[in-house]
C-alpha cells in the first residue's frame, strides 16, 4: 500500500510537472561533483570565566559565538548556474533542504543536479554555528536570576501543525494538502530547540549571510520562515555579492516604509504556497507583504509575489521544499531563478 | 610567508606519504557519487508543557529527542570498499571529518575517495540532532531550582589546547606539532556548547548507531575522544552490523573486566597520535587502553593499539583527522581497514 502511494505520488509530480511545462531533475544516474566541503562565516571571540560547571572543563576560557557553518557542493559540467544560498526557518537547520522525510531528493540535490553551486548553512547558535552556555550557567551558579535565561524555545509538533499550514488543527489536515504526513515522525526529528528569539535584530546570521555573499561574488539567497527576512537585511547592510532574493513564506516582510535603494538592483521573488486564505497568521503576513511589494515596486525594486496555485502548483504547505511536490516547486524556482536572474 | 608555509607543508605531507609506503588519495579531479542524502536513526517522543516561555509558541506539546541525524554519501565505481560511520567527540559535530580549518580534504571525502559509502553523525542533542529545551525553560518559570540545571558546558581554546596535545600550554606548541595553528581561530569555530556530561550511561548517541550498523549491514564504526567508547557500548548491545573497531584516541576504553564475548568477531584498532607521553591525562588514557587491550586479547578479541610515531607518522595531535598530516593518517588507517576488516 506504502509502494502504492509512492508511485501514485511519483506519477502526480510528473504529471504536474507536465501541466505546468516544469522539467523535473531525473534525481537519478550519479552526481558529479568538482568540489565540496564547508567552513565558516562570521563569529567572534567571548571570554567568560563559566564556560564550565564540571570539573573535566576549565571555567574560564575563550569561545567563538556568532559564527554560521556553511557547506557547499559544486556540481561538474559546462553548465555553470547561478550559486544558491539555502537558509532555513525556525526550530530547524539545513537539513530542510536535504533529502525529505519520505527519503525523496531534496532541493540541494536538485539545484545541484539543475547545475548550481549550493551552499547550506546552519543559522547562527543552532545545528553545526556553535552558542554559548554562558547564560545558563550565570544562573546554574547564582551570579543571575532565572529569569535572566534566554528564551530558548522547541515548536510542539501540535502548535507546528498550524505554523507549517498541514492543517486546521493537529492532527488534521487540509484536502489535498502535500505534506507527506505518512512520514511525519521523520520529520519532527529534523526540529531543534531555538535560541533566535533572545538574538536581537538582525540576527547574527544576517552579517555572516553578507560576508559569505561577498565570497561567492554572486549568489540567490533563498530564505525560509523565520530566516524569510534575513536576505533583505543582508542587502540593507550591502548589497554585494546579493544577485537575486527568494523569500519563501517570509515570518515577516520588511516594512514598506523601508530604505529601498539597496533593493534595486536585485530581482527579488516572495513566494507562498496553498491555503493561505484559511490561516489568520499567514493572511496577515500575506498582506504585509503585499503592502511591501507594492511600495518596492513603486520604488524601482524588481519584486514579485506569487501564490503557487496562481501559477497551477497546488497542495503545498509552509514546508513546500519537503511536500510531495517539492521537485515541481523547485524546477518553477528553478526556471524563476534562470529568467530574472540568469545565470 | 603564510603561502610559504602551506607549501612547505604539502610538500612535508607527500615526503611522510612516500617514507611511509602510503597512497595519498588525490584529492583533485571530479568526485562521483552513486546517492548521497540524509536521515534520523533513534528518538523518542516528549511530552511537556513548558517547551516555550513566549507567546509565538505554545508552551505545550510533543517533541522528539535523541534522535541522532545521519549525512551520507555512497561512491560511484566498481570498488565497493566498506562502509564507515565516523562519530566526532566532545563539543564538536561530524564538521570535524570534513575541510580542514586549513582548508584542505576532509576524511569525509578521502575515505569516499577511496570507495568507501562514508555516514556521518551528529551526536544526539548536537549539531542537527535537536536536543529539549525542557530542563532550562523549568528553572526559568520557577518549577526548578538553579542548580538543577543541566551540566551544559563549553571547552574554552585554552584548556582544548592542552586535551587536544597541542602543546603543554595556550599558546605554546608541541615542537613538530602537525595541527595547522595558522588556522586556529576557524577551528575553534566549529565548537559547540555540550550537553553530554548530563546525558547519562550509554549516551543516546550508542542505541541510534546500533540501529544505524543494523541499517547499513556492514560498517567500520571510527570514534574520537569522547565517543571513544561507543561503539564498544554499541556492539555490547548488539554487534550486529558492526564489522570494525576504530577507537581515535578514547576519552575512556573499557575495563579490563568487561564481557569481551560481543567483540570477540569484530577486528578492533585503538589509535593513538604523539606526544603522549607529554601529557598526564593522555599517559594515563593510553594506560588504561594497554590494559583493556592486554584483557580483551587474551579473551581472543582481534585488537590491536598502535601510536602513530611507532608505524613512523609523527607530530599527530589530539585531532590528527585535522593534522597537516591527516591524509598520511587517513592512507594509514584505510590500509589497515582493508587488511584486518576486508571489503
Amino acid at each position: 500500500m506504502a509502494r502504492l502511494i509512492t508511485l501514485l505520488m511519483q506519477a502526480a509530480v510528473v504529471a504536474v510537472g507536465a501541466l505546468t511545462g516544469v522539467s523535473v531533475a531525473a534525481g537519478h544516474g550519479p552526481l558529479t561533483i568538482d568540489a565540496q566541503g564547508s567552513f565558516f562565516v562570521g563569529g567572534h571571540d567571548v571570554k567568560s570565566d563559566v564556560l564550565s560547571t564540571i570539573p573535566n572543563f576549565a571555567p574560564e576560557g575563550t569561545i567563538s559565538v556568532d559564527q554560521v557553518y556553511v557547506h557547499y557542493q559544486i556540481p561538474s559540467g559546462s553548465r555553470k548556474a547561478i550559486p544558491l544560498v539555502l537558509v532555513h526557518g525556525c526550530c530547524l537547520t539545513a537539513k530542510s533542504w536535504e533529502t525529505t522525510p519520505d527519503g525523496r531528493m531534496g532541493w540541494d540535490e536538485f539545484f545541484l543536479r539543475e547545475g548550481h553551486p549550493v551552499y547550506l548553512i546552519d543559522q547562527a547558535w543552532r545545528g553545526r554555528s556553535g552558542g554559548s552556555p554562558v547564560p545558563i550557567n550565570e544562573v546554574k551558579i547564582g551570579n543571575a536570576r532565572p529569569d535572566t535565561l534566554p528564551a530558548y524555545i522547541s515548536a510542539g509538533r501540535e502548535s507546528a501543525w498550524e505554523i507549517f499550514r498541514f492543517g486546521p488543527k493537529y492532527p488534521t489536515a487540509f484536502p489535498n494538502m502535500a505534506f507527506p504526513l505518512q512520514a511525519q515522525s521523520e520529520f519532527w526529528k529534523q526540529m531543534v530547540p531555538d535560541w533566535s528569539y533572545s538574538m536581537g535584530t538582525p540576527n547574527p546570521t544576517v552579517p555572516a549571510l553578507s560576508e559569505l555573499a561577498r565570497k561567492i561574488g554572486r549568489a540567490v539567497i533563498i530564505s525560509h520562515s523565520q530566516s524569510g527576512i534575513y536576505p533583505f537585511q543582508t542587502a540593507e547592510m550591502d548589497p554585494t555579492g546579493i544577485a537575486g532574493i527568494v523569500s519563501i513564506e517570509p515570518g515577516s516582510c520588511p516594512r514598506p516604509d523601508v530604505d529601498m535603494r539597496p533593493l534595486k538592483g536585485i530581482p527579488t521573488l516572495i513566494l507562498f504556497g496553498d491555503f493561505v486564505q484559511l490561516s489568520t497568521a499567514w493572511t496577515r503576513r500575506l498582506d504585509d507583504c503585499k503592502a511591501f511589494v507594492k511600495a518596492a515596486s513603486a520604488a524601482g525594486v524588481p519584486v514579485e509575489l506569487v501564490q503557487l496555485p496562481d501559477v497551477g502548483i497546488h497542495g503545498n504547505s509552509h514546508m513546500m521544499m519537503l511536500d510531495s511536490n517539492s521537485l515541481v516547486v523547485a524546477g518553477w524556482l528553478n526556471r524563476w531563478i534562470a529568467n530574472k536572474v540568469g545565470s
